[in-house]
């Protein structure tokens, strides 16, 4: 029996497509990796992007979260820069700052940097997705890649930026270039994706982290296409595809339309009005603020509540999880106590 | 005659009121200080916290961008902390950091520390707005002040945070001692902004930078009321009250409903839909991105021209703005044009 077979009756995969669950599934941007002491241990003088070539320590460390805490589903352990290190880009994680590109993206000669992805660049993936799958049995596997917007924010910027100026310079006052930037990376992406589910990975997430920092009709008009793109090559297997960005209130509705089958939600948009949004016949994913998790219990639990709530409002499919990344200080016991709280609360 | 009289048939002044105006009024948040390079040269060798304590210093600083770029308004140079400074606490702006407070308030006792604001412990604002009043003549300026929440980020955090995480568990764990808190900070930023009124400013803008980290539920159970008594302590000089947030979409209506005259908007939200979302009877403020001043010509125009076109069609009083500050390596030459650009554009 295939990965997605023995998984396709997991609360997760299920609440995904929209259909009755036993409890609402959990998990949570970030689980892995980050903050538990067990994966800060693991890591010690390892660097992020070695550790991401390293099967065994990638299936221990995705493992650590769903043992200790017992979520409904597993995230590969990666970094968005992954596939792009792995086509040969000169990049690193640097502690304490993010991804730097030694040479960023400026000009159309820089594109012929960007060649495709194949499988053999990364046989570590393949082969850990394949111990993974191996250990998981039932609880499905959700593998992951950062989108084009995103991914070309760090290659033009050289690096995190807050204001994205130079990648939106270059959107703005380059759009042939800006186009044909996003659709190399969209193949790039998707193949990336690709490698995953056939490796295993029982679902995608796709992570638009930072296009919340676009107004509607420019992520229409300069990022929708590229997005489209990549769920359209997945579409074919049939695994749920989820998509997410931070502060991206006014985007949920096109986010959907791209292609998504599960949008997520940071904690700024109830899930009722992000339905609305959103419209029928998709999943939402959210929506928990993470800083809530540094208040008391009674809070967290009230808190959870009320995206609960809302979401039982919404009538749709609903994947609990926090609205962004699990931030660094996060105590793993309240981590623990609100996965255990939600399949308590929603039981049927 | 008044400063207020002065300057109440001026256009910015006009359509804070919803009256119809000659051109669209704009101005630039951060227009003073930051990139003109003429304020680089002036501050040098002088730490931020104490150039505001200048006033001749101040008073040159708020004409620049006036003299250069020809705005509608001048506003006034200064920094959220410094009312908080101003009454004793200890904290300074590190370059390149922000605002660092060297005991953060984390306890009922901390609240000591919050003594009401005299117009004495500023008595140099009194004396630049003086200055400025003379020199500016017909041009409004605008006197400002952090809001309770923004405010309070900083002394809780101890300096600039990405997540508030501290703040977040003070505001859920303890929710009394918040809300004297944010009660103190109203007190504390009405008296401020009353030292400007009666110097002279002719309108007062609240800037909630971060509040924009909160969903709608928790805006107005936590910070709603603290903002409420800073617009209502400022109510009876009848100047037009602005209020502002970054990534506020959610919370645009309840922001006009705390007692905003006009309500800024980022560039994530079209003014149309800002309009639906304020409701009538309030103008609206903004809302190009910030980065798109890093474009050619044509497309600042281009984009300017949505801004317009959307204003248009929301019906509402419009002052032209950024949907932030000013970043710091903007081009000033692109900023004068794009004031050209507005006024012509939009002359009757």
């Amino acid at each position: 029996m295939s990965a997605h077979q023995q998984t396709a009756a997991s609360p997760f995969v299920r609440a995904c497509r929209g259909e009755s669950v036993p409890h609402t599934p959990v998990w949570f941007m970030r689980q892995a990796g980050r903050s538990l002491p067990e994966y800060l241990k693991l890591r010690e003088g390892i660097p992020m992007l070695t550790s991401c070539t390293m099967p065994e320590l990638v299936t221990e460390i995705t493992l650590q979260p769903v043992r200790r805490h017992g979520v409904d589903a597993a995230v590969y352990y990666s970094d968005i820069v992954v596939p792009l290190k792995a086509i040969g880009l000169d990049l690193d994680i640097k502690p304490g700052v993010g991804p730097v590109v030694a040479a960023p993206i400026r000009g159309r000669a820089d594109l012929a940097r960007l060649r495709d992805l194949e499988p053999g660049d990364v046989s570590y993936v393949t082969e850990a997705i394949g111990l993974l799958t191996a250990e998981l049995g039932p609880t499905p596997l959700i593998g992951f890649a950062g989108a084009p917007f995103t991914l070309a924010s760090y290659l033009v910027e050289g690096g995190p930026s807050r204001n994205h100026e130079r990648t939106k310079a270059l959107m703005y006052g380059e759009p042939d270039l800006w186009r044909d930037l996003l659709d190399r990376l969209a193949d790039i992406t998707a193949s990336f994706l690709k490698v995953q589910i056939e490796a295993g990975a029982s679902a995608v997430q796709l992570f638009d982290s930072w296009v919340g920092s676009l107004a509607p009709a420019d992520y229409r008009r300069y990022v929708m296409p590229s997005s489209v793109k990549v769920f359209d090559a997945v579409a074919g297997y049939g695994v749920p595809r989820l998509h997410f960005g931070v502060g991206t209130g006014e985007l949920l509705g096109l986010m959907g339309e791209a292609g998504a089958d599960v949008v997520g939600v940071d904690w700024r948009v109830p899930l009722d009005e992000a339905a609305r949004r959103v419209g029928p016949g998709k999943a939402l994913q959210g929506n928990l603020d993470p800083a809530v998790l540094f208040a008391p219990a009674p809070v967290v639990e009230a808190k959870a509540r009320e995206v609960l709530d809302a979401a039982a409002a919404s009538g749709t499919g609903h994947i609990f999880n926090l609205g962004h990344g699990v931030l660094p200080s996060t105590d793993p016991e309240a981590i623990t106590r609100l996965v255990d709280f939600v399949h308590r609360s929603t039981q049927v």
